[in-house]
């Protein structure tokens, strides 16, 4: 058999078209077949031979459960969007606003315990002797006029978020899914012994898929459609909250958690930005809290000699594969939804035996991004071609252990096109995967340190896909590193202050004024300041991308000022001409404009900086020497291929450093990775068109010519792998 | 004689073209001949029956006192360019970077008394064993390393600045001249007696027209010609600092002044910034010092039987002709240079006998914007008729009593054009005046109170000429206010607490977030948002451009967010999907596209406010219902007659008033005044083109047919004056 042809591949089957999924499982070359979210599992392929994932939701599909135990049900905090008081009394309907189908008052003692009124124009929390509540309602008697008022409140989750979106977008009409909490210890014991008896009434089944564990990622829908969703962060924790787990963080931190931790003035704890101390410390007892009962769910599955494979994705909160506790889970397999390299690479990341990439686009009506792919109008391969030219560049990095797509089997019937592209994906990935068995890709002695509030916590993802984060510099930027050949670290402020940069070469800093990726209040600290700057000046690069280093307080816009070269004026500058400038005619290194933005009120610090770049009188890319090093502005960046060629360039650049150590194209549209162990070269074509390619390797120069988007793997010894 | 072809004109006489001055009198029907910078009168002029100005700056060409007194110079404090240390230890050049014809160091020990170091990183002041100083240098022995250090202290101004300036513009090559500090009393005595003498030996001047008094606007040079200007402000006080007016405020006010009162991190305190209660208090200290002198000098003038009138410019900072003390200096007359419509109101609001405008352009070969007016190439008919379009509208409202020019009246031979514009420019000033000789024109009955932080002091103007203040949206909302029928008061955040908003019908707020004319740190004051919530709910108007009520810790970024309807995201927002729209196809009033523009981050806050204008997802002029009052919000606003017209018919949207009250025409491009007591409709045509207009008047319509840029007087009444 063909190594390249079979393995590494989880089909979804889809019951009903058992032929179909034994047709395309040959086809596609799989090992496994999975059941999916809407879809089952018939004997008939159960029994074909193959491995067989059984996905599991384990919080949900216990509605029963639920409706004897309302109170373990997920909660959240929610506001009631602020009133203008006109007189001295005033009444707030608090659920005004929210889809009423997601939830529910949770107006118990217990509760309400928790509830917050807040004279939003002086910010002011009011006594409880100043609100009174009945049926949903909080009247105020004492108000004053024309202040604005809030409620801050607990609700019940009453309608899983994932089920809700696949009914309000796929037109679902099943019975609204509910969710448990696993905090409640009657709704534990019951999904302990529930997944016990799955596992014993599923013998059919090698690895439950996980999907995910027990808090969804944060979606709050309102209830007019011009609002439809209200809030939605992929990686916070609001979801997590109730008056059990508030307790708990009580008596083991010592100090109580307020509904204002959460509500923070009704813009709640979105991951972009910058996070308190009290949310650091919350996040940290729920990952504990998720970890515990993780494992206790892993050694059941284990308990009956199954794998447990979890989704990086849904109700993932708290799991956090690069956090402390992720390993000691002992989950056997982690799997990423991918439309971007950087999610590759988030995912080969977590420690973990086996990594997994479940490929877009899903087998769905309608693609995640709203796109009709396999609806009418909609072009599937070309959907996968694309996501794909992402995917592969980061897997040439680092592979992954398998591949596979989720969904309805059935809707590739007649997508030739499709099944045919996949095919060859899954024979590439294979491939890749062959020659990185035998060694790593050749790097660049280069180390990339990408500073913000998260560290490592947040390597290579923001929050979310890439299309859900594209207003942010610093996913674009991760998505060009993804397929550089440089290490990469993500870095916290803390790890600054622990001397991280002694192992960093070039230290990138790419975010707005006050976001968590910028890093905002950090920048106040003269340590992290001078220990940027000492760094530079002692020969390190820096590349700052946005609004950079901007912090409150100083008498720079950008902290780093004095270092990149440039500063912002946010009017502090007012009657201060800025410097004169002409564009540098001569480019010490590619400039790819199109990956080029903007930041507004961009001016150079002194005589000394080059502006490369320009949009009208703003600069938006600068080069600056500081001391032995360099540093490089850049208003904006927007992922391309050239943007990532441009990327790489400016690491040559700033580090010094020879590219052809990894193998480098003469096509800024191509890319390679260098096998010295499987000796062996491969040759990726980013553009729409065939082009000859020359690559620079130590050992000299190599010729190829790779048709439109093709990857080419070319022997160059005789150990070379047979491919 | 015609009463419109002469009268009210203040002509610039130029010795050695005695009978072009005289021809020049004659076609511009002067009334007045007076000198100007650069030039001088000779007898055959100042005996030729005209009435005299002298023009006077009193603290100049005195460059043999300045030799012998060194010491009564003018001073300012600078700061040296912060360098970062890379050692322990670190010597700092304090006057690298600024251009040294222009300071010189002043390091007597009454100076030094007021130096500081900073560390900047951290921003420290270091105490003064932290450093020493020898020959123009600072040295600091006990750095951090990697820290940022920068040197405030006190430097004399050895050039006066508008010398400077035009040595610098118009290649002037004659002896730089010194500027004295009526502070020392050496000085003092100095110049009185000068003053007195002067008179004494000039009987043939009937007016002195000072130019202007002590101490200039800021203007900073640097060495580098890429930054000449190195700060720049109109209404700033830096320029009137001396360790004696320190002293001196320390004994008044029981508190003292630092050098970082003044440098502020080295931006300085410019007007366009939130203004410090030591900087107000700094400023009605040198207003009281400097109304106080100059009605000493108005004393000495009055003596000799002759006028004081006094520029409105250059030496003018601490006059204030909008301040407390103006009134009390006893001047005859304020002379205001004008290119637009905003600084005749600005003139005429002052309390002082003689209100007269300087036109521009300016008889030099270079104009102030930087036009070559006078050169190869340039069409000072273009300009004057430019300007007089701006400055007609602001006439018709409220006129003055003069109007002139100034410069070298030899450059006006061959420039016939430009000669005539003048001549047609004074009768139609004339014929102005003489209509509000009878009565004020018909005003509607709208007051509008823009709100800043300077209030009144700072009444339309910012802080310059419209060219210099260009990027700030209130300039433009002033410009157009300056022509249009309605009340206009400017009020600060003090006087809305004091029940301002009781006599307004329109409130104004345009600035920047944490600037001036936004009010900044004046929105957190909870007193403040409410009672403008009060105004608007209760039925008032107001319109907010760029970012109004802009303030950190509030829950929105506006303050005004919930009256306003829009709120901005500055990253806030992060995760919140912004409400959709679309945009209203009917249109409550006209909108003028051209003059709307676009602040990022605009959002709507709810499903009821109207979006009339956008720049692709970005809200730019919307509407919002509040109580019984109404919000118009505006991204930027620049100023053209068809913006000027949209200011209006959103000022009758907000108030219901009935237009025709003032007189309203059908023509965007043209605007009117009824003078119900001279019985005559002016009529200006502010197009390129010839266009027939219709008035709607109380009494009915009227129908005129200006030609291109044409103002036409029509008689409505028995009573009409004879024009």
């Amino acid at each position: 058999m063909n190594p390249y042809t079979k393995g590494g591949f989880t089909l979804p089957g889809e019951a009903g078209y058992e032929r179909l999924t034994l047709e395309m499982a040959e086809k596609w070359g799989a090992d496994v077949i999975r059941d999916s979210d809407g879809t089952k599992l018939s004997p008939e392929i159960t029994q074909a031979g193959y491995r067989i994932y059984s996905t599991i939701c384990i919080i949900r599909e216990h509605n029963e459960f639920a409706r004897l135990h309302p109170d373990a049900q997920q909660q959240t905090f929610l506001f009631s969007e602020p009133v203008t008081a006109t007189g001295e009394k005033m009444t707030i309907h608090l659920l005004d606003g929210y889809f009423e189908e997601q939830f529910e008052l949770n107006d118990s003692g217990e509760a309400m315990a928790y509830w917050q009124v807040w004279d939003r124009t002086e910010d002011r929390l009011l006594s409880p002797e100043e609100w009174e509540y009945a049926d949903g309602c909080v009247t105020l008697n004492r108000c004053v006029p024309y202040h604005r008022y809030s409620v801050s409140f607990l609700a019940w989750r009453i309608w899983e978020e994932i089920n809700m979106y696949n009914h309000t977008t796929n037109h679902w009409t099943s019975e609204h899914l509910r969710q448990l909490d696993p905090r409640h210890p009657l709704a534990w014991e019951y999904l302990q012994s529930w997944l016990d008896r799955w596992c014993r009434e599923n013998p059919q089944t090698n690895v439950i898929r996980l999907t995910s564990l027990f808090y969804n990622f944060v979606w709050i829908f309102g209830s007019d459609l011009r609002r439809r969703t209200r809030f939605t962060d992929w990686a916070s924790y609001d979801f997590t909250v109730s008056p059990a787990a508030l307790k708990a963080f009580e008596r083991e931190y010592g100090y109580a958690l307020t509904a204002e931790d959460f509500i923070r003035q009704g813009k709640l704890q979105a991951t972009h930005r910058l996070p308190t101390d009290r949310k650091r410390d919350y996040m940290d007892f729920i990952q504990r809290f998720v970890a515990e009962k993780a494992a206790k769910l892993v050694e059941i599955i284990h308990s009956h000699g199954k794998e447990a494979y979890v989704f990086y994705d849904d109700s993932w909160v708290g799991m956090e594969p690069n956090g402390k506790y992720f390993a000691s889970v002992g989950f056997d397999g982690l799997i990423k939804c991918v439309f971007s390299g950087f999610e590759c690479r988030l995912c080969t990341s977590a420690e973990v035996p086996v990594h997994e990439l479940r490929f877009h686009p899903y087998l769905f009506p309608v693609g995640l991004g709203g796109l009709p792919t396999f609806s009418e109008g909609g072009h599937p391969e070309e959907d996968a071609e694309a996501y794909w030219l992402h995917v592969r560049r980061a897997l040439a990095r680092q592979c992954v252990d398998r591949i596979g797509l989720g969904g309805y089997l059935h809707l590739t019937v007649g997508q030739d096109a499709f099944n045919d592209a996949i095919a060859k994906m899954a024979a590439d990935f294979r491939r890749l995967k062959a020659l990185q068995a035998c060694g790593a890709p050749a790097e660049l002695p280069v180390t990339v340190a990408v500073l913000h509030a998260w560290g490592s916590l947040r390597s290579w993802t923001l929050s979310g896909h890439f299309h859900e984060t594209d207003r942010n510099s610093l996913i674009h930027i991760n998505e060009a590193l993804s397929g550089l050949p440089v290490k990469v670290r993500f870095i916290s402020f803390e790890d600054v202050e622990n001397g991280a940069l002694r192992e960093a070469d070039v230290l990138i800093n790419a975010g707005r004024a006050g976001d968590a990726w910028s890093g905002g209040d950090a920048w106040k600290d003269p340590e992290i300041v001078s220990e940027v700057t000492r760094f530079v000046y002692e020969g390190g690069g820096l590349i700052g991308a946005g609004e950079p280093s901007a912090a409150e307080g100083k008498d720079t816009r950008f902290a780093l000022a004095h270092v990149l070269g440039v500063d912002q004026d946010d009017g502090r500058y007012a009657c201060h001409p800025p410097w004169a400038w002409t564009q540098e005619m001569s480019d010490p290194f590619f400039v790819a404009g199109e990956s080029v933005g903007k930041t507004a009120g961009i001016r150079l610090t002194g005589p000394d900086t080059l502006v490369l770049n320009a949009r009208g009188e703003t600069p938006t890319l600068t080069v600056h020497e500081f001391g032995r090093g360099k540093a490089i502005y850049l208003g904006d960046f927007y992922y391309s291929p050239a943007g990532a060629r441009m990327l790489l360039e400016m690491l040559l650049y700033l580090t010094g450093a020879d590219g052809r150590a990894a193998g480098l194209t003469d096509q800024y549209l191509a890319e390679c990775a260098w096998y010295p162990q499987a000796e062996t070269l491969v040759v990726m074509n980013n553009s729409g068109e065939p082009m000859e390619v020359n690559i620079a390797l130590p050992s000299g120069t190599v010729r190829t010519c790779p048709g439109a988007g093709e990857i080419c793997f070319v022997p160059l010894g005789e150990k070379a792998v047979r491919l």
